[in-house]
Formats: C-alpha cells, sequence, structure tokens
C-alpha cells in the first residue's frame, strides 16, 4: 500500500489526454488503500512478540523495513502495470519478441523501489500469471522472458530464487500474462537504512537518467496510439519507432547504490521516480524545499509523448520522469562522487540541484515549475 | 518455479472429468519451468558474492532459502489461482460478500508454504490486481478482503507490510482481481531448517486436517458446476450450499508449526498438500516409503466432488486434499505430542503412518492405493 495518490488533472484544451481519460481512476482506489493500510499498520505488534520490530519510518516508503537484530529485512511485491499490453502489440506487428526487457521492467520495479531504503536485493521471486496455459506455448516469447529475467538478476546480483507461474483463464484475459516481481533484502550494516532520517537542508540532490519512460505512465502512452496513424510504428526520430522506444527496459540502478556504499557513500535518502513523475521528489514528510538546477535531457520517447497529449510541463514532469528515473540525496561535498560512481556503473547521472530549508515544495527552475506537497500524497 | 508436474489423466470411464478437460494443460507450462529453474539456479552464485550463500536443497522445496550468517532468511511468492470465480459468482447468487475467506486463502497459499522449509513468517505483502478501478468500488466487498487480510495476518501473527493494488485493464478480466501474497520469514535458529535432512526410515506422518478443497482443485470443482441444475445452490448435504462448501477458507498453519517448535518437537520434514493432492507426500527425494494407516475423515465438499465427477480414490486422492492439509514428518516418539500441540491450536491431526526404507511409493493402505515416486515429478 506504498503507491497511491491522484495525479493532476490535466490542463482543459483541447486534445489534452489525462490520466483519468487513460483509464485510470485513483479516488475509486484510495479508500480501499486508507483502510488496508490501517489495518496492515496494526498487525505490526506481532514483530515484537517474536522478538523483532518494524521500521515505522518504513510504512509509506517504498519498501517494508523490519529490525530482526543484527541487520534489517527489507521486502516487497510490485507489479509491472499495463507495458506487456504494448510488448503484445509490437510483437503482433514486428514479429519479434520483447519479453527481455519486459522482465527487466518486471524486477526494476520491484529491485529499484526496495533500494530506496538501503537495502541490498538478495532474492527476486518471479510472478507470472498468464491467462491460460498457451501463452507459454510461444517458445521464443516464453524463452525471451526466462532470459531477460536471468539477465536482470545477473545485473543487480541477486538470486531468482523461484516463483509461480498460474495459468489463470477466467481471470487474467487470454493471451495476457501479469507480471509481478517480489523482492526480498537486507539493510546491512543498519546505518545504511535511508529513510530520510538524515536528509537535511544543505543536501545535494543527484537524478540518475531513465531509459524513456520505464513501466509508468504506459495507460497515457497507449491511450495516445490511437490518435497516430501509423501507431506503434510511428517514427518519433529517424529510425526508432513509437513502439521500440517504448519498450526501452527500465533501467536496474542497484548496482549504483550499492557501489556508492562500497565506495564510502552513505545516501540521506532516495526515490525511485515512478508514477506522479518528478512529485516523487517531495516523497520525504519532512518540510523541505527542493531546488533543482539542471534538468536532464529529456529521451525521445518522452519529449514525442508530452507533444502529442499536448501536456503542459508541468503536467509531463508531474506525471513521467522526464529522464530521471531516480533521485538521491547526499551530502553536498559527496554529491560529485555520488555522480562518478554512477557513472562509472554505466548510468547518467547530474548534481541536479539542493535541499533548503522552507515550506515543502520543488521547484524545478530553469522550466519555471513549481510543486507543493499537497501535490503528492502517498501515504 | 517450486510447483510444476502433470497430474495422472483421470480414467476413461464415461463422465469422468479430468485435470486437462477442465483446462489446466501442464505440458505446455513445464519446458518453461524446467528453463526457468536452471536460469534461476545459475543466479545462486550472487549471493556467495555478498558474503551469503544459498541453501541448495531449497531449490525445489516450497520457499527458497538463504544463509545469511545468524539465521536463514527464506521467501516466496504464491497465487491464490481460479477461487475468486467462485467467491464473484456466489456473491452474485446470494449478495454476500465472500472475500474474507479469499484474503484468508491467498495468505494460506504462500504461509503455508513458507512454513515447510522451518520458517516463522514475518511479513506478508498483497498483491491485488484487479481488472479496473471498478473492482475497489464495491465497498462491502473491498472491505471483507482487507478485513480478510488483517485477520489471517493475526492469526499467523506477521506483519502485513503493504503491497500492490493495480488497476489492469486489458490484462486482468474486467470485474475480476488477480490475488496472491508474497511471504517472507527466518529460520532461526537454523536447527529449525526442515528440508528433510532428518527424514529417515522409522518417522511418523501426521496429517493435520484441512476445512474443505482449500485453493487446489478449483478448476475441476468450477467445471463441475455446469453439471449440477442447481449449480453452487446444490446443496451437498443438508443446509450446506456447494458453494459456501468450496469457499471454506484454507486452514493456516502457521500456529502449529511454530507450537511445535515452542514444544521442542523439531520437524524433519513438512508437506503442504495443495495440487496433486497426496502425492505431495512423496515430495521429499529421498527413496523411502510412506505408509499411511489412518485416513482422516473426507470433508463433505470433497467427497461430493469426488462422487460427481466420478473421480477414483487413486485420482481423489492424486488431486486434492481429501482432508489433510498439510503433512508433518516428526520422530515417532514425537507423533502423539504433534498431535496434541496440533490440536491444542485448533487444528484436527491424527498419527497417519510411518515412513520406512524402501522404494519411494506411499501406500494409502485403509483405500489399498499405491503412488510411486514416478507419479510426482515436481523438479
Amino acid at each position: 500500500m506504498s503507491q497511491a495518490a491522484h495525479p493532476p488533472e490535466a490542463p482543459d484544451h483541447s486534445g489534452a489526454l489525462s490520466y483519468e481519460q487513460a483509464g485510470v481512476q485513483y479516488d475509486l482506489i484510495d479508500p480501499l488503500k486508507v483502510a488496508a493500510q490501517r489495518a496492515a499498520a496494526s498487525t505490526a505488534r506481532h514483530l515484537v512478540a517474536k522478538g523483532h520490530a518494524e521500521i515505522e519510518g518504513s510504512r509509506g516508503e517504498s519498501a517494508y523495513v523490519v529490525d530482526v537484530g543484527p541487520f534489517h529485512v527489507a521486502s516487497i511485491v510490485e507489479c509491472l502495470g499495463t507495458k506487456t499490453l504494448v510488448a503484445d502489440e509490437m510483437q503482433r506487428l514486428t514479429r519479434k519478441p520483447y519479453f527481455a526487457g519486459i522482465a527487466q521492467d518486471t524486477i526494476a520495479m520491484a529491485v529499484n523501489d526496495l533500494i530506496t531504503v538501503g537495502a541490498t536485493p538478495l532474492v527476486v521471486q518471479a510472478y507470472w500469471a498468464a491467462g491460460g496455459s498457451a501463452w507459454f506455448a510461444d517458445q521464443a516469447r516464453a524463452q525471451s522472458l526466462v532470459q531477460g529475467w536471468k539477465d536482470a538478476c545477473d545485473v543487480c546480483r541477486v538470486a531468482w530464487g523461484g516463483g509461480e507461474t498460474p495459468a489463470l483463464a477466467g481471470i487474467v484475459e487470454e493471451g495476457r500474462i501479469d507480471l509481478a516481481a517480489a523482492c526480498t533484502g537486507i539493510v546491512n550494516p543498519k546505518a545504511r537504512l535511508s529513510l530520510g532520517d538524515d536528509l537535511a537542508a544543505g543536501d545535494a540532490i543527484v537524478l540518475l537518467g531513465s531509459s524513456g519512460i520505464h513501466a509508468n505512465g504506459l495507460s497515457l502512452a497507449r491511450k495516445l496510439v490511437e490518435r497516430l496513424p501509423q501507431g506503434y510504428l510511428t517514427e518519433i526520430e529517424p529510425g526508432l519507432l513509437y513502439g521500440d522506444a517504448l519498450l526501452a527496459p527500465t533501467v536496474l540502478y542497484s548496482p549504483v547504490t550499492e557501489a556508492l556504499w562500497a565506495a564510502g557513500v552513505p545516501v540521506h535518502y532516495a526515490a525511485n521516480i515512478t508514477g506522479h513523475g518528478w512529485r516523487k521528489l517531495l516523497r520525504h514528510p519532512k518540510a523541505l524545499s527542493y531546488r533543482v538546477h539542471t534538468v536532464p535531457p529529456v529521451p525521445a520517447v518522452l519529449r514525442f509523448i508530452q507533444q502529442q497529449a499536448k501536456m503542459s510541463d508541468e503536467d509531463a514532469y508531474g506525471t513521467l520522469n522526464m529522464g530521471a528515473g531516480f533521485a538521491l540525496f547526499v551530502a553536498a561535498d559527496l554529491a560529485q562522487k555520488t555522480v562518478d560512481v554512477a557513472k562509472a556503473c554505466g548510468v547518467p547521472a547530474w548534481v541536479a540541484g539542493e535541499v533548503s530549508a522552507g515550506a515543502k515544495a520543488l521547484h524545478i527552475e530553469p522550466l519555471g515549475l513549481h510543486f507543493s506537497g499537497a501535490d503528492l500524497q502517498l501515504r
């Protein structure tokens, strides 16, 4: 129940597409989430009875953390979402399998969230629920899913523990697959916990580059296809099809967080920039201002979506990652080192801004954009 | 990838229903599982690089176990399956919400598997993927899911860490929900690990009672409805509707395994009796014979299914739990104590048989049934 909240309404100028128009109605989900969060919080006492303790600050964060004595255990389950619908359609159009990238996306959803709390991911479990046994009969597609899953585990250096491959005719639509990943890790030593206790004015904001849309905003991206005469085969720049660009796999950020710890860079806080776009920079409850002075280049596919959906910069940065897939908050004197470590891992990175005292707000100065704390309600 | 294999073909007498006829085609899934298992096994080296180690014997068992030093960490993700289709139909017929029981079923799928390795479950994560936001608009149903989930966590004394509630229009069918649970636990002390190293001739087999069909065999149970003029409203005994009987929630067995450890009863091995019915007693790879001398009473709903589907005892016991939802293998002199501990937890239990030397086989003596090791291929 760590994800929630209302994206902003899209402005009412003709041709603009909002999330609600794309079929996601957050207001129908939220009351359930509130009830679930309350019920879930009440169960923490069971850990105490076993001699352990919940890290209370992890409730509402991206992964749940339990103090088991010598270290903390973190765990999470994350859904891929609807990106497979793009892969299915592109496979139909091009006859190529896209599920290696989809596998990486699914693991990224879990691992990139788990590492925000300072955890080293240890084990990934696969959840592949197909609409029927026939899904698995397409050997090329199935093998690309397996290979991509393994490759992503290798990049993140996690063990693939096992998983479930149910055939759920009547629940999952025929020909479709519902993909998710569960991940368990440890925070060791406990000092690696990065729930924001050390987040403070003066910290630097380091942004890590995204590869494209990653796995959030796909409902909008799919809705947009209906407006394109060539659909997914539209060239968004010479030689790059819209469908292929959408299917660029999500960057796996755990090599960066592991390398940072090894290099002696403590992370004060981290935010996985998924749904709600850059508003995720406002995730921590502390009253702090976030000033961004450097904006990463926008991947072609996100620039294209913004233009085609006629989204304002406010909508685009408030909904999509716009080139920044992950944010790290570190001591200012370690900001450049953080960038260097990320780049050494092959991940583009920028010292993008700083944390300052003041009302909770995000200022993206080069674009003249301002979001307040009220623009993000995740808890 | 811990679950797999082919159920036996149903005998070819008229009117008999087999799993294949009910729509589950295992032969289309298996090649993928083999590829996935191989790929997964190759990732264990990443744990070693981090100073940890896979417990190799847990591959192919019901949960994956990692030695993290002071204790082991176990993790799993499990799907409920298609039991929600019965709940949906019964809600339509009776206007009552059934999702509290469904929540318990889902948690049972994960927790009852996790405990087989000797783990104490610590954290459950919820995976509730709906066919659209509208699923959550039925407040009574949604609240019963939340309440049932919390209640099951309370019974198992696990913390509900959080989860995902995606709305997956286009992947999950409209009006349906795909439910799964991820569970993380610890094996502490390490001596609690129950992967069968101590399983030996002379051990006793203790069976724990089931509440009915639990969450395996539902495809068959649903197929059968088409033959019943009253469908789910058929009285299978006075005052008990088929639909209500099917929806009896799965027994949660973790209170028993926790109580056994507290009472000083080491479990040599444990098997969660789910798909493949009593053939799960043959789960451990050791060449041992299992002689059952006492068969628990068969719940009315399973007796009804066997009769209506014209299943032989061999098919019924080889596919369904037939009243035994969980098996414990313990030292013979602790068998009665095991039964007493289970009963003190409110779970019916029987000293049902014994392990003996000999070729891998299960003999259910009161019924004259014999299964060989070849009848169960889970790895």
